[in-house]
C-alpha cells in the first residue's frame, strides 16, 4: 500500500516522517540525502511506525523529498496530445528526448518561484517524477513486471521553464535550471510491487489562479518508465534517490508554431526567426506573472495513490 | 606557479599527490571528492610538499582528478573557427550554449573509451576544463581580475560524442553521456592569481593515430570563463570541484552542413532530413573505430602551464 513520506525541518534539524492527513510521525535516524533514506528504510517497516510523538504539518517547514545531490533527469515531449500540438507524431516514436535540470533548482512544494529579472516568458510544466530505488551501473532490462525493483516511489515535479532562454538557445538546460525552477513534492509516495501498475493511470492537473491549464493522464505517456530506464541504463548510471521526471502534457503557456510555420521559420535568418517567435509569445497572456498562484496535483482516480498538492507563488527576481 | 596534482589508486586506496616529472609526492589526508581536496588544501602549502616517500607514476593506477559527484557543465560551439564552419557568426554572440554530461561518464585520462553497440558516429572533442575553487550560490560578477578567486585550476577534457544520438535527438545530453565519454586529466593543474591570465593563451592539440585533427588556441574562445561564470551564476549554483568545460575547436569528425544546406534540410520531412544527415556522416572516415588511439594535449607556448597528455584507446562495446 502506498505510503507518503515527507522531509521537513523541525527545531532546526532536517528530518523525514510518515504523513497521514496533517499528522507526521517522524522516522528515527539521520538520512542526509534521498538516496540514504531510500537505501536505509523499507516501506513495510515505515508503515508500522505509528503512535508516540507526532507533529502537525503546520508546525514544520516543508523541504523537498529529493535532496540537491541527486540527479535530475527529464523527458521532453512525452505526452501524445502535447506531441501532436508540437507537430510531432507520437506513434512514430522517433526518439526519447532527455535533458537535465541543475540540482540547485530543487525546492520544496510550497516554495516561492522566482521569475528572474530579464526572463519574460516563465512557464509551468506539471510532471510525474519517479525516484530510483537502486543503483543502475550497467545496461538492464526494465519491464512492467520488475519496475518496482527500480522505482521506489513517485513525486510531483513542476519543471518551470524560461521559454525565452530555453527555446532560442536550443539546449533546454539553462532555461530550465534557474534557482527555484524545480519544486518537488509535497511528499514522496513510496510504492510497493502491488501499487506500481497504478503509475499508468494517474491524473495530472495544474491550475493557475484557480483556472485549469493542464489536465491529462499518465495513460497518454509516449515513452513509459520501463522503456526509458532500459534505454538510459545503457547510457549512464543512476543512484538510489535519483529523479526521473517523465514529461509534461499539453496546456503550457508556450505556443508552439505549427509544422508549416516551423518550416517557414527555418528559411529565415536566425535573428528574424527568433524575433517572430518572441513576438508571438508576447501575446500569450498565459505566461506567469509575479503574484500568480500555481497549483499542481497528481492522483489515481480512486485516490489510493495521492501525490498531494503543490502550491507556488510567483515572485519577481531582484 | 602552476602545480600539477594527480589522483591515483595505490595499494587499493584512492589518494592525491603532487606530480613532478614521473614522481608523485602523496598529499597527506583523505579527500573523497575533488571538492574536498580543493576546499582543504592550498597551492602554497602543496608546493612545499617534497622529499620523503615518493611514488613512480608507473606504479599507480591513474584516476580522474574530477570525482563523479561533481557537476559536469559544458559549453558548445565556443571557438571562432568552429562557429564559422557551423554557419554561425562568432561576433554576433547570440547566446552561450550550455549543456551537461552525466557524471558517470567521467574516467581517467588513460581509460579505454567504449564505442557503444549501435553507435556509428563516435567523435572526439578536446576541451579546456576549469575546476571551480569556491561555491557560487548567487549571482556574482566574475572578471579577468578576480577569476582566480573562482577557478582553482585546469584539466584536459575530451567530450566524446555519439553524433547519431546527439544531433538528431536535439538535446546533447544523451549522446554525450555514455559511460567512458568523459576522460579528464591526467592531472589537475592548480593555478594562482599570477597564472590565471595564461588561460587565454593555451594551445590545444588532438591527434588520432598520430594524425593532427584539432589544433587551436584558447585565444579564440568566444565566451570566456569570466563572462560564462558571471552568466551561469545568475542561473544555478556551483560547488568547489565542479567542472566547466569550455567547448571544442574545429576539426571534429562531424561534418556540419552549410547554412544553405541546413535551410534546405529544414524543408524536408524530419525522417528524410536525418537520413541525409546520417548518410553524409557515413562517408566521413574521421569517425573513431575500435583500435584507434586518441591523444590530447593542452599547454601554454612556454610550457609553464602543461596540462599533460591524454591517451585513449577506442574499444568496441559488448
Amino acid at each position: 500500500m502506498p505510503l507518503n513520506i515527507i522531509r521537513f525541518e523541525h527545531q532546526g534539524r532536517p528530518q523525514w516522517g510518515v504523513i497521514r492527513g496533517s499528522r507526521i510521525t517522524p522516522v528515527p535516524g539521520d538520512f542526509p540525502t534521498t538516496g540514504d533514506f531510500v537505501r536505509s528504510t523499507s516501506l513495510t517497516e515505515l508503515a508500522k511506525l505509528d503512535g508516540g510523538v507526532a507533529l502537525e504539518l503546520s508546525a514544520v517547514r516543508l523541504l523537498s523529498p529529493v535532496t540537491q545531490n541527486q540527479q535530475f533527469v527529464c523527458q521532453g515531449a512525452n505526452y501524445r496530445q502535447h506531441m501532436i500540438e508540437s507537430g510531432m507524431d507520437p506513434d512514430a516514436k522517433q526518439y526519447n528526448m532527455i535533458f537535465t535540470k541543475a540540482q540547485s533548482c530543487i525546492v520544496a512544494a510550497d516554495a516561492e518561484v522566482i521569475k528572474p529579472r530579464g526572463v519574460h516568458f516563465l512557464d509551468y510544466e506539471i510532471e510525474l517524477g519517479l525516484i530510483l530505488r537502486k543503483a543502475i551501473h550497467a545496461a538492464v532490462t526494465v519491464t512492467d513486471a520488475n519496475l518496482h525493483e527500480f522505482v521506489a516511489g513517485a513525486v510531483i515535479v513542476n519543471d518551470y521553464s524560461a521559454r525565452d532562454v530555453q527555446i532560442p538557445q536550443m539546449q533546454f538546460y539553462k532555461g530550465k535550471s534557474f534557482r527555484t525552477f524545480g519544486p518537488i513534492g509535497p511528499w514522496l509516495t513510496l510504492l510497493d510491487a502491488s501499487d506500481i501498475s497504478k503509475l499508468k493511470n494517474l491524473q495530472l492537473q495544474l491550475k493557475v489562479n484557480g483556472q485549469l491549464r493542464q489536465n491529462d493522464n499518465t495513460a497518454n505517456l509516449v515513452y513509459g518508465p520501463a522503456e526509458t530506464l532500459t534505454e538510459l541504463s545503457a547510457v549512464h548510471d543512476f543512484e538510489p534517490g535519483d529523479l526521473l521526471s517523465t514529461g509534461t502534457p499539453a496546456g503550457c503557456a508556450l505556443s508552439i508554431p505549427s509544422p508549416l510555420k516551423q518550416k517557414i521559420g527555418a528559411l529565415l535568418p536566425d535573428k528574424k526567426k527568433w524575433e517572430i517567435f518572441l513576438s508571438v509569445q508576447s501575446k500569450r497572456t498565459q505566461y506567469l506573472k509575479p503574484g500568480d498562484i500555481v497549483e499542481a496535483s497528481i492522483h489515481s482516480p480512486d485516490r489510493s495513490i495521492d501525490l498531494g498538492l503543490q502550491r507556488n507563488r510567483i515572485v519577481a527576481g531582484s
